[in-house]
């Protein structure tokens, strides 16, 4: 059975990781900095070295392609990012891109005439130093100009980051691919999370990634004096939001499971110690796989944060933000995957991702599949980040028989 | 038996009210603003036309003084402060210094020859526009150079606002009174709570101005993925400060009432929709009337910090900050004006002070009474604030009697 070569793959590996290397062995690579520059030329060369065709897309989107002998075949695309959160960890989207490349290579290298395109691709800022999946969504069509203006650069910052990279501000527009020239999509990602590792599984393979839904929750009281107005007669914001965030996670945990919620951020006025909190504002967000849990998670949510607010005599006002829906990943890819799996002798379990990655992108416009492999103690956008290189691996070994059985199946 | 002029008084205040007043009936006159300058001058008229000596001392303490015929004899002060919070009330502070004029005037008219000199005055900046009870911590020699490096204005601030005072950065240093040319000092001040209103009665006798002590506590967890990391296994930092939240104000209310508590900042880190709290950092503030009810307090409240971060699988740390001790108000001085109550018909109560207030200065160095009147539902540092003038003038007459009473004490 074709094996990848797992001494370059874990070489590969470590060399990259010295592109925005960090002391205690982490990476630093956002999109658009100098270590982007560096790690997408660092790829590039890997690509022409091993004699595979370089491509670079109006996005930035970075290609390594083997064609097939028909050039009217579709292509089938396999690959993640090069970019990292700031003092992140070296397998979060590097684990993707160097197994694609990897099991391409393989292929090249055993000579296997396939009756498709294969093309192993590296998407633009993922972590959304700009733009969150700024590369697949442009790729799939679901990005404008005014999309531009919503990200977290200035005009001039987004300028010069684009002008390092060699694009320009409206090129990404070509960037977009005809669903009908794809045969589909396969993205190997490490968990972030610990239910491989709990479960003692191999490989994971992905069911939906979770929609995210987030609002502004505004608890309303009384400002007052923090010493002459009697505790009984106060109506302080801060024990609203603080009795809202209490009972919301139990409530999630106890009903909603797996999905989850978070309270990231919590601003509290006046914002003075001696005097009651008149007003807390708590971002709430919270994430499930399909929109019907999303809808029962909203109403719930929504329904304690009133409940609670009432209690304490406070008003609650629930301002809606940003939201995505949850993709569905590929029911027959799935399917290919896991008899893959088996085939190679991993164990593997179906699960829900509760991120998002740049298979939601792909999802839309051509099947997709997305493969987890095992993040020890569910650590990562950190530089304790780690999938043990046994995982590395298998996850570059799935990929490979996984596009072997449905490049087959476009014959 | 002699009465003070309720129409008099009525009539300043609403003249007073006026000045640095705002559309809702409210007074806006932080110490060393331009409405601050012109209540001063306003002030000062009013105690020239009255036939009274006017006096400044170097922090700006405005009196005016009604002198006994034997020049060796003690100064019996009365009294509260002119200026106001922004956006405040026409009575907090305002009554005090009117009733004190108000008293005075009536002792002059009525010709009493007193064994004691009479002072009627208004401290500077009690509300702490730069630096709270600034003048009466300068009356009694609580404050130096350096304490004024602690106060809310920038240098170039503090020497603007005092210059337009008429003051110099040194001046405060002669202000300070001699404790033996003192025979007490007695301030009427609103009550700024419930007690007074909900126990149907006139007069409180204040026992004691509550301590205060400040802490930040720090609730430390890991921040992590909002979506990948399980529920069950987040150590999420800001569950441990609402958890706190919830049991302290629960404890307080039941172990420590009329003691309080509050928390009115909270800060969490990294501080995004998507990211489980690391941080929480969380101002905690609490309120008794001695000294060892506060270390009771500290001691619970730190331990349960410690506990709800435990149990959650959090550190905290408590960084203690600014602490004011308790001060008592003199037992003879409270008989005084219960008596001179009851004389008078009016019913009253003790209570503690949950407030700072000038009476806290004085109280170091001679003996002090605080006399309350009932504010409308406790609103106070609000617009809205409202002390009804049947209690204006039973104050002022209270006050004026217990002068009276305490002055005869001298002879």
């Amino acid at each position: 059975m074709l094996k990848i070569n797992a001494t370059r793959l874990l070489a590969n590996l470590e060399s990259l990781a010295q592109i925005g290397g960090t002391p205690i062995g982490g990476v630093s690579r956002p999109a658009f900095s100098e270590a982007d520059v560096a790690g997408r030329a660092w790829f590039k060369i890997r690509v022409e070295e091993a004699g595979l065709a370089f491509q670079i897309d109006g996005a930035g989107n970075l290609s390594a392609i083997l064609p097939s002998t028909n050039p009217l075949a579709p292509t089938l695309l396999f690959g993640s990012h090069l970019d990292s959160v700031p003092n992140g960890g070296r397998f979060d989207g590097s684990l993707g891109v160097l197994c694609a490349l990897e099991a391409l290579q393989t292929i090249q290298e055993a000579k296997l005439a396939l009756p498709c395109h294969l093309e192993a691709i590296s998407f633009t800022d993922e972590e959304g130093a700009a733009l969150g999946t700024f590369g697949s969504r442009a790729f799939v069509g679901d990005l404008d100009l005014q999309d531009l203006q919503l990200g977290r650069l200035t005009p001039q910052q987004l300028d010069a980051g684009l002008q390092r990279l060699g694009l320009t501000r409206t090129g990404f527009l070509s960037a977009q691919r005809p669903a009908d020239t794809l045969a589909g999509f396969i993205e190997v990602h490490i968990e972030q999370g610990t239910r491989l590792e709990k479960a003692g599984v191999d490989i994971g393979v992905v069911t939906a990634i979770v929609g995210i839904r987030s609002f502004w929750l505004r608890f309303i009281g009384q400002a007052a004096h923090a010493g002459t107005m009697p505790m009984s007669q106060r109506a302080d914001a801060l024990w609203g939001a603080a009795e809202f965030i209490r009972q919301a996670r139990e409530m999630v945990a106890a009903s909603f499971s797996p999905g989850v919620m978070n309270c990231g951020r919590i601003q509290v006025s006046p914002g003075s110690f001696n005097i009651v909190p008149g007003e807390a504002r708590l971002a709430l967000e919270f994430r499930h796989s399909t929109v019907a849990r999303l809808d029962e998670m909203e109403a719930a949510l929504l329904d304690l944060a009133a409940k609670t607010a009432g209690a304490l005599g406070l008003q609650c006002e629930a301002e809606p933000l940003a939201r995505s829906s949850p993709a569905q990943m590929d029911g027959r890819m799935m399917q290919v995957v896991e008899k893959t799996a088996g085939q190679l002798g991993l164990s593997h379990i179906r699960l829900p991702s509760l991120a998002g990655h740049d298979a939601r992108s792909l999802s839309r416009i051509t099947p997709t599949a997305l493969i987890f492999t095992p993040s020890v103690a569910g650590i990562s956008h950190n530089p304790r980040e780690l999938t043990h290189d046994e995982d590395v691996i298998n996850g570059a070994n799935v990929l490979l028989h996984a596009i072997l059985a449905l490049a087959a199946g476009q014959a």
